[in-house]
């Protein structure tokens, strides 16, 4: 069993990534170091997580708008710690033409400074807030160490970026899109991620606070899926973002920003795939249904029936496709597996002689025979689709709980990382000093502060008091 | 009559431009030079675009890829007309983080060279083609003078790349894109633009030949609106692209380029809008109605009647919104109109009194009083949709054929560019130095070869046998 091109996931469960991604035809490498090609499958899985989102943005009324790639060197230093933080890693321009440039331009990793230069300009008085805006684009890390969709040079992004009249006003605001990340992540991805704050070590350089989204992998290391940052009044202050309050004082505004990329491509991968290839759970797959005629030169209701349930699902709203092409069955199966196409629906010949279609579910490889006679093709497929949906959410619960632990001093956890990675619940006295012990464990790290009783009341490190129940974990 | 904040059309065109795409809050400058803020009304049209174009793409088969954002310096220069031909102009990253990089990266100013390197490591056979990839991206030009929407150092655009196995199909493909533009110019847009072939010298770098679509905004000067290139085998030859073809020989691929651009936001204002600001075409505008109640304190039929046209017009695919602010009527009149929603509905209580609502055209502000009883909401805004559509396209057609002009040597071109600039058609003999003295008459460019019959058969500049029918005007 499994795919020949891919290695079992585990034997080597680095390598079964690369695999799938490269079996399933997602990306590639590019002769650019460490940034990525993008291919058909993999961007058309992109698009459909940027509509669903797009969409519920758009319902919650923020407005889509575009700034530049570009950031002039003064304007990014003007908030210290957000530069300091991005410093090592940006990419310069210095040269335009065979012109050096009067002031190099970073390629922008992030682009609070951007939004508050536009605001400073575009913002008088309260009737002008909020603005809840959000671009998606590609941003620029220089990182070292590159992984195709988890971590790359170049990578694309939405980033919402919204200010307000008031505090409360701007604390909701982190709080509903931290909301809409965490329904995006169960409902649509199925992948029960974990909502906390991070902790001031690993909050966002410049923000008051960062509340996270955190997903397991298979294997038990951490993905950070989605953050929403609350950043009061400091880049405001930096950036002399003012606006005439209600009282018609002059007070900074209230800022936020919030986003997710690329590596939640890495991260369904990485919950959901199999040794076959790639399982996509329904709704965030690009084709839902992959229709197979078989033995069409025999009888010709083969393609009136495959033809006929192509319309009538695509017309309910089910992403349906005939596989037509001249390839044999045997292979158009195995195709639609590796693409990890939730359901295959066999429309054969000699099936027909006796009344009979076949289903196959792509998460379970289970096969179901149906009788045509009042067979509701478009209710049939969605209950199916519906099922696979909840399934896989299960599935990846059940997984996530399987690797959850709970650890009450260090012995414990290095005990832990050393057998199985995983979230692991320990309580903590609020020390950095702590934290970064933690952290000479294999890089282990504090995933997110959650909002749950302590669990002994005594730091997992030191022994002390106890002010926070956390989630900790290695990190991709 | 005019908006206050644009200077009249005729008394001085380039300020009416920026002052519309600044009053409808299109787009901004930035504290980037010679970039800018696309703000949320300007990026709506360009995500309307993007949505209609992507659709057609998809319907032809093509796929959305993402190439990197970066070029190595050694890769771009493979092939030399386009690296000539894009030298001057290229922003060139040199530093990562603190370092500096072992070879400079150009921001790509677009992408041949990378689909080439990316198609060279993914086709062997011919049961590989073609291959017809596209994609929306960001891509930069160190431009030194730049102009809202039409010439800006960071551009947004679509670029097609396929390849193929035989020089027939590449060529068609070719033309077919050329096709798909040309439907969307007149079609959407409503710009009766004309379809051609550009001069050698005007031709893409690299390129065997280039197709265009020319489009002749309000006062006179013509803007490129879409190009389609036809390489031939030149850069498969650069960067090594072969297959196999199916007399199992090695081949060279066949290849195509096309793109559009978010400057076609500009085209789009210069040829419709006036003093009273931006003027949209239904078919592109992002808002297609507003409908605003009035007195709906007095009567509560207002809302109730404004809410089921919102519904219905919605369910029916129209976008239509009620302006619900605590605005006057008044000023939601105005902003309507400056930002260009092409159907307004006044719902008001004192109509409702005689059973009467009004509808206002954008284009022609025309007021149209109708009885309530028997009126289709629906049928009656939609065919009024369409009614605007065309109108606004045979206006465009009128405004360009009476700037439409003929020129049978120098002297005449001269007078004609001296009193009002067009689409000057004129005979040309070929010789690119007669092409270069007629831009030598304010830079008035060669737009496009059409196959129409030669006028006098006399070249325009030098008198000698003509071989070309062309179309000449100076350019944004």
């Amino acid at each position: 069993m499994g795919n020949k091109a891919i290695t079992p996931r585990d034997v080597d469960f680095a390598k079964w990534y690369t695999d799938v991604v490269r079996a399933a035809h997602l990306c590639d490498y590019s002769s650019v170091k460490g940034c990525m090609v993008i291919e058909p499958n993999g961007y058309a899985i992109w698009e459909r997580m940027q509509k669903i989102l797009d969409d519920e943005f758009k319902r919650l009324g923020h407005q889509n708008v575009s700034l530049p790639l570009f950031i002039p060197e003064n304007l990014l230093k003007k908030e210290g710690e957000l530069v300091n933080g991005f410093a090592p890693e940006v990419a310069w321009v210095t040269h335009g033409g065979s012109k050096e440039l009067e002031e190099r331009l970073a390629v922008r990793p992030t682009s609070e400074t951007l939004f508050c230069d536009y605001y400073a300009g575009h913002v008088k008085s309260y009737k002008d807030l909020p603005k809840l805006f959000n671009q998606w684009c590609n941003v620029v890390r220089w990182e070292k160490e590159t992984r195709p969709f988890l971590r790359s040079r170049e990578f694309f992004w939405q980033e919402g970026h919204t200010i307000h009249a008031t505090k409360e006003e701007a604390m909701e605001e982190t709080d509903r899109m931290m909301k809409v990340y965490e329904w995006f992540h169960h409902d649509i991805l199925a992948i029960p991620s974990i909502t906390g704050r991070k902790t001031e070590k690993e909050k966002f350089a410049g923000a008051e606070y960062t509340l996270t989204n955190e997903a397991l992998m298979y294997n038990g290391v951490s993905l950070q899926a989605g953050t929403s940052h609350y950043f009061g009044q400091k880049f405001a202050e930096a950036y002399n973002v003012k606006f005439t309050n209600n009282e018609n004082k002059e007070e900074y505004v209230y800022q936020t920003s919030w986003g997710t990329t690329t590596r939640m491509i890495g991260g369904l991968i990485m919950v959901h795939s199999d040794d076959n290839g790639l399982v996509l759970p329904p709704r965030i797959a690009p084709r839902q249904v992959v229709i197979i005629p078989i033995g069409a030169d025999k009888d010709e209701r083969v393609m009136e029936l495959a033809e006929s349930y192509e319309k009538s699902l695509n017309e309910a709203g089910v992403i349906a496709y005939i596989d037509n092409t001249d390839k044999s069955p045997g292979f158009k199966f195995a195709e639609a597996e590796v693409n990890g196409i939730p359901v295959r629906i066999e429309v054969g010949a000699r099936d027909l002689e006796s009344n009979k279609i076949t289903f196959a579910r792509r998460d379970t490889s289970e096969k179901m025979v149906e009788t045509l006679d009042n067979l509701d093709i478009v209710k049939y497929t969605k209950e199916l689709l519906d099922t696979i949906q909840n399934d896989m959410y299960e599935r990846a619960k059940e997984r996530r709980d399987k690797l959850t632990f709970e650890a009450h001093n260090l012995k414990e956890m290095e005990d832990i990382l050393n057998t199985q990675p995983g979230f692991i619940h320990a309580d903590w006295c609020g020390d950095p000093e702590c934290e970064a012990k933690v952290k000479e464990i294999r890089g282990c790290k504090s995933r997110c502060i959650i909002d749950e009783p302590l669990i002994d009341g005594k730091c997992v490190c030191c022994g002390k008091e106890a002010k926070h129940h956390v989630i900790w974990d290695i990190q991709y």
